[in-house]
């Protein structure tokens, strides 16, 4: 079994890749909750859904986020009634909020509710949220604490990084099902997907018996870089890159993970970064890795698989 | 001023009558909260929102309920997810609902909460839940206890009526703002909409506070007939009575009410039963009261303020 930790968009993308090349029992997706909020009223889990969303084939592929065929009345109502639009909860989207918040209320672990979702959108791999915890991601700026959706999506990631902050992640548990998967000696390896390295692996490596089982298992662990000549795909990874003074390439992306990371996966783009990472002690393939789709993304996959698997 | 007692589509349609004929100073509607119901984790309160989207010209007249204009896209995803689907939650009402959910948990009241949302939809006369405090309607059946939607909605009122229970109601206050308008000594009528009388004018009666000023304020009460022709205009009406042993008719519902009402507005249908009424006790007028249009409304509405006016 592989496992793959993952946050929204671009791990969402390697997801689905893995989940082409994958059947459900080899490969566990293990994803970030420090995105996760509540507004008004509901429980929102961005990565898990565009995750979710994804492996269903049902994600909005122009946003990035949310779901395909989205209606935004619901949100436009509440601005007319005075509520906040700043985050955007599209019509159907707020079914399945107001779902998991309505099971959470009753008790149910976000792990179970997420795993009933996924199944009635007939996602056959298994999603899991790396706590039932919760664990939450403050950004420390030139602003201020600002809580992770203030920061991302109502100020737009303006503000300047300065240090990150995981609440809530020193003292929580892996799902019982990841627990039990850590503990099975069945996985063969880990893929870190090309999701934000601070913002979106960092947390679920934050969750002590995460890290501590990744620092000892000696399992493989794959990366797929997030920097593609020097930009991120998508989000403001490269821009926390240089707030922090990392090096905004694939290399400051592979001295950030250090020796966590056995083989890196580097774009084409980067082939000439390859003796700069490889001195850094990891080895490194050289492949296209800008998923531009479903194909593209399953054939990045099976690189990945193949990394793990030789 | 006068006080409009008020349950839904009928009496939504006579309060936007008086509120077409009465300045906001002179009308305050007091809206049955029997209906209210936590679904999907939301609280739903359609007798203030019928009446709340009428009186702010943006109600669904097709259905009778809800928001003009309205789609259906969270209700699908709910079905598609696994969840309940038989109380169809508009997307734009969802933010009426929503909103609204999130100020009780905060500690707001009902009545505040509401006055809010109207103010919002520059609703300008004061709309008035019976109570801040939770009152229950259950229908006592032949299929047994059935919590108000379950018989309404769910069982489209299938069931044989046996007899009606309003839970909470016994400690049930009217809200601060009612409480003073019925202690100003400035109410000079109240008018019992055309709603069902036992679904929707008991449950405000049975608030004690209410039912007791209005059998000793010797205020004037009008009421006009939700049943015409032996018939109800729209709901179970008829068919309750019926099944209550009831004459199904205006005489019937006369009946019901006793010496509450001091004058009666029948429809010209029922004109030759006008004898019968007034050997009960109560003048009667007769004049059109199918509501068809909001003119009508006004124009009905103009004849029920002359009857408590003379």
């Amino acid at each position: 079994m592989i496992l793959a930790l993952a946050g929204g968009v671009g791990g969402a993308k390697l997801a689905e890749g893995l989940a082409a090349v994958l059947p459900p029992d080899e490969l566990a997706i293990v994803v970030n909750t420090g995105d996760d909020f509540e507004h008004l009223g509901v429980h929102v889990s961005p990565d898990l859904d565009t995750v979710m969303y994804t492996l269903a084939g049902i994600n909005n592929r122009a946003n990035g986020w949310g779901r395909a065929d989205e209606t935004w009345n619901f949100i436009e109502a509440v601005g007319q009634l005075g509520g906040e639009t700043w985050f955007r909860l599209g019509d159907r989207d707020l079914a399945t909020n107001l779902l998991r918040t309505n099971a959470l209320a009753s008790g149910r672990p976000l792990a179970d509710v997420t795993h009933e979702l996924a199944t009635r959108l007939r996602v056959r791999h298994r999603i899991l949220p790396m706590s039932d915890d919760p664990v939450r991601t403050f950004v420390h700026t030139d602003r201020g604490r600002l809580a992770f959706q203030e920061y991302f999506v109502r100020l737009r990631c303006e503000p300047r990084v300065v240090t990150l902050e995981y609440a809530g992640a020193a003292t929580a548990r892996p799902p019982a099902a990841l627990a039990a998967i850590l503990a099975s000696g069945r996985v063969e390896g880990v893929v870190l997907c090309p999701s934000n390295p601070w913002l979106s692996i960092a947390p679920i490596l934050a969750v002590p018996a995460i890290g501590a089982w990744l620092a000892s298992s000696g399992v493989p662990v794959v990366a797929v870089s997030p920097i593609i000549g020097g930009r991120a795909v998508k989000g403001p990874a490269a821009k926390i890159m240089a707030e922090l003074g990392a090096d905004v390439s694939c290399v400051g992306v592979a001295d950030h993970y250090g020796a966590l990371v056995g083989t890196w996966i580097v774009d084409t783009a980067d082939e000439a970064e390859v003796g700069r990472i490889a001195a850094l002690g990891p080895a490194v393939v050289v492949t296209d890795t800008l998923m531009t789709g479903p194909e593209v993304a399953a054939r990045l996959a099976g690189r990945v698989v193949a990394a793990l698997r030789d």
